[in-house]
C-alpha cells in the first residue's frame, strides 16, 4: 500500500490497524563508472515496496536525497547537509505522527545517511515530546539497511568475492539492473580500483577514488544476481518489519 | 535523459555542453476524497519527463515533500515546515552549482510550494555569492507550475467550468488516472464543496474543507482528459524551459 | 490608533473588543535615480496609519527592513535573507499572539515581501499551533499590497501608462513625494529604463537594471499624483481590513 | 542625511568620502502605566537624527523591535528571541557592509538590547570574516546607550533622583512627550513602584512589576525635562560617535 | 557536590530539597605570553568547587569553551559563536530544568561571555515557557564573575595597580599557578602593554594587542596571590549564591 | 601536552610541527546505581591524557556534554540535542583548522556519541570548503571508542561476561573508580538488568531500564580492574592516533 497512491480516507481506516510505516531513503550520488546516480534510491524504493507487499503496510514516498557531501566532488551528486537532512527527517516524522503514525521503518540504501539518520531520530523524539504529542513517548524509528541484511551479505560475497568493495558495489549495482533494465551502462574500465582510504571531505574523496569506486568491480553485475539479491533483502526486511512492530515491548 | 539514471560521466559530458536543469517538485498531501496523496508530486514527475525528453534537458530526482502545513490535519500529509524547505533548496541547488549547474527549471505541481520556492531562489543567489563559485552570477531559477499553462488552464475551464475548483482539482486527478490508471479511485461523494474561505492554518482549513477538495468536483476527471492535460502541459513547459535558457539576457 | 503610542493599558482595553491588528511593511533598498531607498516603508507606513484612522484598528511599528537582496548590488540597499524574516515575522507575530491579537493584516510596500511574508504565515501558524495558545486554530494572516489595489493600479496606469513600470515607478515615487515634500529629488535621468528582465541575484539585476528602474519613468510624479494615490489606497485597503476581521469564517 | 530619505546614488556619493553610519535601535514594550509602548525606539531614533545631523553622518532605518521577552507579559509588547536578533543583526549589517560601510554606531534607547546586540557584533565580524569582504578586517560596531550618558544621567538623578527608578522613567517617558506632545497620556497611579526584582522570564516579570514600573514614578516627567535631556544626548553622542569615527586606531 | 561526580539517584535525592544548581563556565583562549589557554576555565572550575563546597550546592560540569571569536587570531583559541552558544545554554539548562533544578547560577571567568550568556538566558526562559514545564515561571539564571567580586578587584588593585589590566591579568594567571603550580610559565616579555583599544574582529585584535595582552603585567603574578584571590571569590561568591537561592522574591 | 594548560605561543610552536589533535569526548548522563553521571567525560578525559603523553600530541579541552536526549529521563542527565552538537563541533573544529590543526582524533566515551560525532565531520568539511581555507582539503577527523579497542572489549569480556552489558557497564565504572577512588559509590542493586530493548525517546528508555542499566552488573568494576582497561585503552588508541597522522594518504 503506498501512501503516494492512496486518499487520505484510506490512511485513516489504515490508522485505526495500524501505526507503522516503511520509509524508503537513498541518496543521490555518483556510484562509479557504470552505476546509476539513483542507485541508492532505486534500491531503496523497489525493495520498500516489495516489504510493503508483503507486509501490508503502508510504504511513504521514496527520500531520493540523502547525506552525500562526501561524493559532491563528482557532478550529479546531491546532498543535504547533516544539519539540513535533521530538519527534514523532523518535519517529515512530525507531520505523520501527528496524523497517528508511531512506528517508523526506515528501508536504507545508502551508508553514509546512518549517522545522520540515527542523530535525526534523536531529535524527532525530543521534539515530539515537547509538542505534548498523546502517543509521543510510543514513537520509535528504526534504520533497516538493505545491504547489510544478512542473506544479501552472503550471496553478495559468494558472487563477487572481495570485488563487492564498499561503494559502488556490483550488488547495488545489479539491483538496479533488475529494477532499470533499459538502463545497464556498457562501459569499459579497470577491474581494479582503489580502496582502504578512508573518508573524509569531497575533495579528498575524489582524489583516493578517481572513478568513484571503492574497492568494487561493478562490471560484475548482473540483472540475475539482482533479482536474487532484491529477493533475500525483501525476505530480510519484511521479518525485520514485523519484528520491529511486534517485537519486544517494555 | 534522466539524472538519477544517468552515471556521474554523462553527466560531465552533458554540462560540457548544457547548464540547465528540471527540477520536478510536488507535495505529499491530501488532495480530496478520489484524489491521490502523491498527486502533486506525480504529475510534476511526469510532466518534467515529458519536458525532459523533448528539450534533451537532464531531469533531477523529483522533490516529492513540499509545503503543505495548511493540509496537515488530514492524515497522509507530511510537510516540510518553510524554513526547512529553504534550507533544503539551498543544499539540492548548491550541490548542483557546485558542478557547474546554473539555470535551475523546477516544473512544480503544487501552488503551496510557489511562495517557498521563490524565498529559496533568492537565499541561494545570496548563499552562491557568498561561497564564491565562479558562475555564481549567472545561476537562475525559475518556476514552471504545470496547472497555471495556459493551454492547460483553458481546456480544463472548457472540461469542467467552475467544478475545476483550485484544490484536489479534476485536472490533476486526471493527470494522476492517466498516468496510474491502476489507482483510479472508485469513491462517491456530493458534487458540490465548499469554497471561498483563505487558507490560514491546518485545523481552519480542515474545518473549512471537510473531505479536503477547495470548490471542485474530482468525480469529473477520467484519464482521456488526463492525457490531453499532460501533453498541453509537457508542450507548454517545454517552450517555457527552452526560453529560460536561451531567453533575453542581461 | 498606533501601537506606539499607546500604553499596556490601552492594548489591553482595546483587546477586550478587538483581536485585529494592522503591520506596515517596507523595504528599505534602491527605487532609481530619484526614489528614495525608504520608498516601500514610507508607503506603507503612512498608508496604515490611514486605514488604522478609518477603521478603528491598532496600528503596529513599521517593518522597515524586508526581503531586497536582488537590489543589495546597490548602496543604502538593507535586506534580510528570507530565513532571517521568516524566524522575524514568527517572533513578531508571537508576541501579539500571545497577548491576544489573531488577526494579523500586513500593508505591504514591496512585492519582493511577498512570497517570504506568506511562506511566514504557514510556519507562525505552525509554531503557534505547537506552543498550545488557546486562540492559536483563530490566528489568520493577510497581506495587503497597496500597489496592487485595484483603484491603485487603475490610477497609475491612466497617469503613467507603460513608464509605470515595475520597480521604482512613477506611483510609488509620488506617494513619497506627497508624504515628504521635503524630499523631491531633482535628478536628471534618461526617460526609458530596461523591463523585461526576470530577477534573479544581485550581480544580475544590476547589470540589468543599472541604475535600478525597471522600465519605469519616476520623472513622472508629482506630489498631486501622490496623494491620490494614498487617498485610494487608503479606502480600499480599509475595505479590505473590514471584510477580513468580518468575512466569511469557516 | 537619512539613509530613507536618501537616494542609492547620493549612498554611493557619501561612502566616497565616509564608512560610517547612525543605525538607531529601540524596542516595542510595555512602558508602565503613562509611557507610551513604542518609548524606546521613539527616543533612540529622535536622538540618533539629532546626532545625524550635527555630525553630518547618514542615519540608517530605526530598528524599532529589539529583546523585550521579560516585557512580554505585557500586552502590546514585540520581541524577538535573541537567536533571531542576532541574525537580524547580521543581516542588517551585511547588507551595509558589502556597499562599504565599515563603522556601525548603534544608539540605543533599550538596556535589554545591550547584551544582545554584543552577541550579534560579535557574529558579524565572524561573519564577514568568512566572507572575505575586502574591508572586512575594518568593520567596527559600537553602542550609545542615550540614557548611560554621563550628562542625562546627572539631569535625570537631579531632576528624579531615586524615583528615575530603571523601567518607565521619568526620563525616557519626558524625551517621548517632547517628541510627541501630542501622546502625552493622563493616567492616574501610584508614585511608588516595586524595585529590587531581578529580571528574569516574562511571568516573573510581571509578578514582581504588576505595572510595569521599575522604581519609578513617570508622572514627574514633562516635555521641557525631555527637551533638556534629549539636547544633552544629542551633544553626548554626537563627540561619541566623532570619536568613535576618528578615534584610536591600531 | 560535584555533579560529574554523583549518581543519578543522589540528585533525585538533593532535588527533593535543593533546586539551585552552580555552573562554571570559561573559555578556551590565549592568555598573553605566559597565562594559560584554559585559564577562564580553571579559574570558574576551582571558584564553583570551592563555592559548592562551602554552601552545599551541587557543582555541574564546566563548560570549558565559550564565547571568545576575537581572541581567534592566536593559535589555541577555541570559541563558539554566539548564536551556537545560545543553543548550547539552552540546551543544557533545559536537560536540568526538566530533570527539576530551577535556580541556575553560573561562575563565570570570561568578560566575554556575558553578554552571549545574558540573551541565552532571555532565550531559555522563553524556551521552557513553551515546553510547559510545571516550574517554568520559577527558573531563573544568574552570573557571578569572580573576577569582578569587589573583595578580588581590591586586592587585584592593591597587588597591582594598573598592570592588573583588562585580559590576560595578573589576577586571573595568579589563580592558575596556585590551581596548578606545575604549569607556570617562566617566559619573559615586556613589561607594558597596549591597553585602550576597543574589542572588535579577531583580526583587529591582533593587531591592537600583539602579544595578546590587554595592559597586564602577569608576570607579577604569584601562586600566592592566587590563593588569596580564590579564597576572596569563593567567599563573596558564596555569599552570592545563598543570596540567589534565599534572596528577594516576588 | 594539554591545550588548556598552554600559551598561545607553545600552541604556535607545536604547530610548526605538527597539525593532529586529540579531543576527549563524553557525556553527561545517568550510569546506573552506582556508576558516576560524567563517567564517559572521565573515561575519555583520562585516557585522551594517556595518549597525549605517550605520543606527544596536543591535548584539547574535554568535551563533556554530547548527544545523552534518550538518557533525560534520568536526573543529572545533560544532553545537547544532535543539531546543536553539529554546531558545536563545527564551532570547535573551525577554530583550531583556522590556526592550522587539521587531524582531529576524539577519543570518544559514549556511544550515543558516534552518530552525531560523524554527521558533525561531514558538515565540518563543507563548512570549511566553504570558507576557502588554504588547507581544507587536508582536514580529517576521526574517532576513536576506547570501549570498543579490540585489547579493551576482550578484557572486559574476559572479566564480565554477559555481565558487562552495554550501558553502565563495570568496565566503564571501573575505569572511573580508577581515576577517582574517592567517588567510589556503595550501593546495592540487584545483580540482574534488563536488556535488549532498542532504545527510543527518554520515556521509552526510563520505562525499560527503570534503574539505567541495560543488562549489566557495575557491582563486578574495581579500581584494578579500571586499571588495567585504562592502561589497554591507552596503547590501543595511541597506535590509532599514530596510524591517523602518519597513515594510508591518498
Amino acid at each position: 500500500m503506498l501512501l503516494h497512491l492512496s486518499t487520505w480516507a484510506e490512511v485513516e481506516t489504515y490508522l485505526r490497524q495500524h501505526q507503522g510505516i516503511i520509509i524508503p531513503i537513498g541518496s543521490t550520488e555518483q556510484h562509479g563508472p557504470n552505476g546509476l546516480i539513483g542507485t541508492d534510491a532505486i534500491c531503496a524504493d523497489a525493495i520498500a515496496k516489495g516489504v510493503g507487499d508483503s507486509t501490508d503496510a503502508m510504504v511513504a514516498p521514496s527520500i531520493n536525497v540523502g547525506m552525500a557531501l562526501h561524493h559532491t566532488g563528482f557532478p550529479g551528486t546531491i546532498s543535504l547537509r547533516p544539519s539540513t537532512m535533521i530538519l527534514y527527517i523532523v518535519d517529515y516524522l512530525s507531520s505523520l505522527a501527528k496524523a497517528g503514525f508511531s512506528h517508523f521503518y526506515f528501508i536504507n540504501g545508502h551508508g553514509g545517511n546512518i549517522s545522520t539518520l540515527k542523530a535525526a531520530f534523536a531529535e524527532v523524539y525530543d521534539r515530539l515530546a515537547g509538542l505534548n504529542l498523546p502517543h509521543a513517548a510510543d514513537v520509535k524509528c528504526q534504520i533497516g539497511n538493505w545491504f547489510m541484511c544478512r542473506s544479501v551479505y552472503q550471496l553478495a560475497k559468494e558472487l563477487y568475492g572481495k570485488k563487492e568493495g564498499s561503494h559502488a558495489t556490483p550488488s547495488e549495482v545489479a539491483v538496479t539492473q533488475y529494477i532499470f533494465p533499459e538502463a545497464i551502462k556498457k562501459v569499459s574500465f579497470p577491474e581494479d580500483a582503489p580502496s582502504g582510504f578512508p573518508i573524509y571531505g569531497a575533495a579528498n574523496f575524489r582524489s583516493c577514488y578517481p572513478d568513484g569506486r571503492m574497492g568494487s568491480n561493478p562490471a560484475l553485475a548482473t540483472p540475475e544476481h539482482g533479482k536474487r539479491l532484491y529477493d533475500l533483502a525483501v525476505k530480510d526486511l519484511s521479518n525485520s518489519y514485523l519484528e520491529f512492530i511486534h517485537g519486544k515491548q517494555s
